[in-house]
């Protein structure tokens, strides 16, 4: 068995997709979920996806094997502090927050100090559903998983979390902390501020209900992920506010050079504009 | 029989779909193509989505029951122009254009009236692929179609052209032209404006290649879009330009509330946007 006894903070659209997961791989023994809704988790066992569930983080994380921690990130730091003097030597906490520089502030300032079992990782997967009624075994197959591992971090523990998620189906990367959260803020969290803005644009006018009936399947697969979880991504904006501001101006310069092409009529700097986006998309991403 | 002889004028994706969709509901006659490249007629032939096809606009469009013209907007006054003196008068006209007013502008300088015949309309349908090998008879199933007719357009030919709609699966509406060309700048032009700047910023950035590569499947969907052909948005762009410029004035004043929420860790204003987006994608679009 890879794992004996994994513990779950936060049991829903991830963690219970790991759950299953690694269930299905045979790679688990027991898993025991945490949270603060007990309604949630009980149907996290009703469903299967968990064995048992303990409320409290300082009596589950005690002989995990591993622990993951798969709440919003906004909530992490208090969650790390309800581990201190909790976990053995040898169990490995890891993460799934998408944003890695602010976990692993929460994990210096909550638990006080960064274990060398403690590995920040992020797997870039996910729909724009939530809870554990939503998870599935194959949300992770043919993913990116990025750890982020510090100087510090015990080097077969991270090997260990790698090979977990490689029995999940993802790809595992390594990234440097920044490097995640200048990514990121890039490719997934500037397009939900944009995909967020653009409905709520459209909601705040008188005639939304029309309008919104006169939408094509393009809108839909554009603000598919405007649906996502509103604190989740309250969390994200925060905890990686200088990144996201900057892809925001970057991208804003973008916008002004496009409407400024559209206001004087400019059709080259429109071809090349559009020509350049299509390429690069038919290029980069089948 | 419904249309004896249709005439497409720019057999595409979506000229293509018709002819298609038509077929299959045995509402047509004789299917002829019409269009710049003998090559791409001749494919529409061997692909047996037209009987065959005829490179002059001017002797199509003779004996015609219904002409359709399904090229980017950009080159519709060419065309009509070539319509001159050789539609009979119960040969009934309408194109396929995203924007409306401005294809009712190059009918009136290139056919130099509005003949009551003629059926402005938008079936609100597409892929981001081009072409009429991406043809297919479903395009239109379940989407809606916007006709807007002018005050001296024939009835008749209204609710004939509905009808061949209908005939597609599609459900037709009527939008005054104004109105129509505000809706779709605000739920069509500017999403694909958006994700257009989107995927250009990112292509332009220096670690691109890399950047691209950890996309989820989030971005995949949000960028659909911007694959669409180069063309036929730069067209639309310089047909719709003031309000795809107000659309985006509109837009980028929601983007900087958005950025003012997240430079000053407003927790209130970030939940209360990201939750009336998710509730009107939530509410109207299923």
């Amino acid at each position: 068995m890879m794992i004996d006894r994994l513990v779950i903070i936060g049991v829903g659209l991830i963690g219970g997709s790991l759950a299953k997961a690694l269930r299905e791989a045979h790679a688990v023994g027991e898993i025991i979920g945490c949270g603060r809704d007990p309604d949630q988790l009980q149907l996290a066992v009703d469903l299967g996806v968990i064995d048992r569930f303990d409320s409290h983080v300082s009596s589950a994380v005690k002989s995990a094997d591993v622990v993951v921690v798969a709440t919003p990130v906004g909530s992490m730091q208090e969650i790390f502090a309800q581990m201190r003097g909790q976990l053995a030597p040898q169990t490995i906490v890891t993460d799934v927050g998408s944003t890695k520089q602010s976990v692993i502030d929460a994990m210096l300032h909550g638990y006080g100090s960064l274990p060398p079992m403690f590995v920040p990782g992020h797997p870039i997967a996910g729909t724009e559903k939530s809870g554990v009624a939503a998870a599935f075994s194959g949300l992770f197959h043919n993913r990116k998983v990025i750890l982020t591992p510090l100087p510090q971090t015990d080097l077969a523990a991270v090997a260990r979390v790698g090979e977990m998620w490689e029995l999940c189906g993802a790809r595992v990367n390594q990234l440097s902390v920044s490097h995640h959260d200048h990514i990121l803020a890039l490719t997934s969290h500037l397009p939900h501020m944009l995909a967020f803005s653009l409905v709520d644009t459209l909601a705040k006018l008188n005639d939304s209900a029309q309008m919104f009936q006169l939408v094509a399947g393009g809108f839909r697969d554009f603000t598919r992920i405007a649906s996502s979880d509103p604190q989740m991504w309250h969390d994200i904006c925060l905890n990686n506010r200088s990144e996201i501001l900057a892809a925001l101006t970057n991208y804003r310069q973008g916008l002004d050079l496009l409407a400024k092409a559209i206001s004087e009529n400019d059709s080259d700097a429109l071809l090349e504009i559009f020509t350049r986006a299509k390429q690069a998309r038919d290029k980069f991403i089948q």
